[in-house]
């Protein structure tokens, strides 16, 4: 651990919650997510269906951020005097396995005011930052033994997927000012490169020392003994542990479990679906064969379910689940 | 097995071994592996260093056609009078995990004729044909239990690999004539895509059903019972079985014992090579970071190893070995 705290103390202006998404007079404004690293454009969506548009097509996108949006899109839908049965129907179906989505609008329902959408953004940036401090406490005596840690992550889980801080990249970013990370492989994220393009950038802009791999190194990486630890978020947590998140988690998952290493799940209590019972319960979105192949016929499910008894703890902004997830989860979390 | 072996014939004209390399008066002329399949376009190489850019820019791969490609290199070395020794190394240099290579140029040595040449294409070809045929084999047990087969393969095995015919593919194309085979698999094989560009362009040819995935999509198809086995090539296998292959294989080597499944892998002897006890004495390509990101720092190993262990068989033109691969591989090698 050569840096100090001080020293490794994070840049966050580039990251700042309201760049990437907030309430504006007439519309819903945030950072097309499709565009980056290449360019820092702002996006205008001035009514619910523009807001559900750009979930769908995944200007924004990651579980707590797609709440967070459709949350502003129905206050604007309320502002603008749209029918909001509509808009809560074409913000929910933007997209089918976050249940952050729909829980967010649930929440907004009775109240569907600018104030309650930037009370539900702020609250999701707070748990980011406790469920932070939780998996770096966790990480802190895998660091004893194999310090400095090098851990590999998927997909995009940082301030880009979140409205600010992150789940599983924000966990990486307080262990790593805390000196308890030295190094990050980010799996590139095949098909969209959500870690290629998105989570490298939020790497770079916070100064942490990282490498992008094709996803189908992260095993071979493992079995030279380059990985400590994996963490990712999710989309979707069952009552019992299983959890959908981007595809690729699975793979990594089982790599992990053969090679002895823990895969950390971190996200917000507002991920849990405590109604579905296991990973069967969950929708898996089927996307567009394109994103794969314009030629040829592809199979190209966005997510796939890691079941509980590969994954090591889950972490939310109420501390450190561990198996038997259907009693830790359940327990902690305030109905 | 809905179709008669005949109805299943496959076309060969996209994939006659002279179209993939052959030897002309004056040039190699190659089928350009880098435009597939947008655009089908031959190179010609006038000297052994063009010839061996061709391989090192991958304009064709794949550990038996690189040796095809090396022979037809040397030949025109000799025919142009170049310095032979000076043409050797560059053509050997090329590329250095695959062992056909090296193998294919020391069997030039003593005749460096064309007639020679055309001698290890046509019986690189002819060993994939019978391989397949025994990989056919192996199948034909598998396809009773879970008729028709869904198989998965990784990178391009196919005719492109070898200069005809295939080898991973050869066995999947062989298997399908004979109705053991229902739909494939491919894996789009990142960074450079030979899944989703030339496995997909030749299983087209040959009118194969398939449809392409991420590679890290694999996992997840396991586990929903949707592959039945996994079948790849190699690039160069130790005695002890330690397989070099591309990069993403062993990851899914480690799937499929997860999930139960066997991994063949499909490769001539002269991938064979006896002098590497076992995957660590096999040299790992490193590749431009670029081919992964253009704008980040990135690691890109174009090769893993899968250890012998997660093998469950290897296929070769001599027949089928199984473990113990220290034993079956060397006794069945004709020294």
């Amino acid at each position: 651990m050569a840096l100090s705290h001080k020293a490794r103390r994070a840049s966050v202006d580039a990251l700042d919650p309201s760049r990437i998404v907030r309430l504006e007079e007439d519309a819903v404004v945030l950072l097309d997510q499709r565009r980056l690293p290449d360019e820092e454009i702002e996006l205008r969506c001035s009514s619910a269906a523009e807001v559900a548009e750009a979930i769908r097509t995944l200007a924004i996108r990651g579980a707590p951020a797609i709440g967070v949006a459709a949350a502003y899109g129905l206050a604007l839908a309320a502002r603008r005097g749209e029918d909001l049965e509509a808009a809560y129907e074409v913000l929910a179906s933007s997209r089918p396995t976050a249940v952050n989505l729909r829980w967010a609008l649930d929440e907004m329902r009775g109240d569907p005011t600018p104030e309650r959408a930037r009370t539900i953004h702020d609250a999701e940036v707070e748990r980011c930052r406790r469920m932070a401090e939780h998996a770096a406490g966790l990480l802190t005596s895998r660091a004893r033994q194999a310090s400095p840690l090098q851990v590999l992550t998927h997909c995009n889980t940082g301030a880009l997927a979140t409205g600010g801080y992150g789940t599983a990249l924000g966990a990486i970013r307080a262990a790593w000012e805390q000196g308890l990370v030295d190094h990050v492989w980010v799996g590139e994220t095949r098909p969209l490169l959500q870690g290629s393009r998105l989570t490298a950038w939020e790497l770079e802009s916070l100064g942490i020392p990282f490498a992008v791999i094709a996803d189908s190194a992260a095993a071979s990486l493992m079995a030279a003994g380059e990985v400590d630890c994996v963490l990712t978020g999710a989309d979707r947590i069952a009552a019992n542990g299983d959890t959908a998140n981007k595809i690729g988690t699975y793979a990594l998952a089982v790599a992990a479990h053969h090679h002895g290493l823990p895969l950390y799940v971190v996200a917000p209590t507002t991920t849990l679906d405590l109604s579905a019972a296991g990973g069967a319960d969950i929708p898996i979105e089927q996307r567009d064969s394109g994103e794969i192949t314009r030629r040829f016929a592809a199979r190209n499910p966005a997510f796939d379910v890691t079941p509980a008894g590969l994954i090591s703890a889950i972490v939310t902004e109420q501390g450190v689940h561990e198996p038997p997830y259907a009693e830790s989860l359940t327990s902690k979390v305030h109905a």
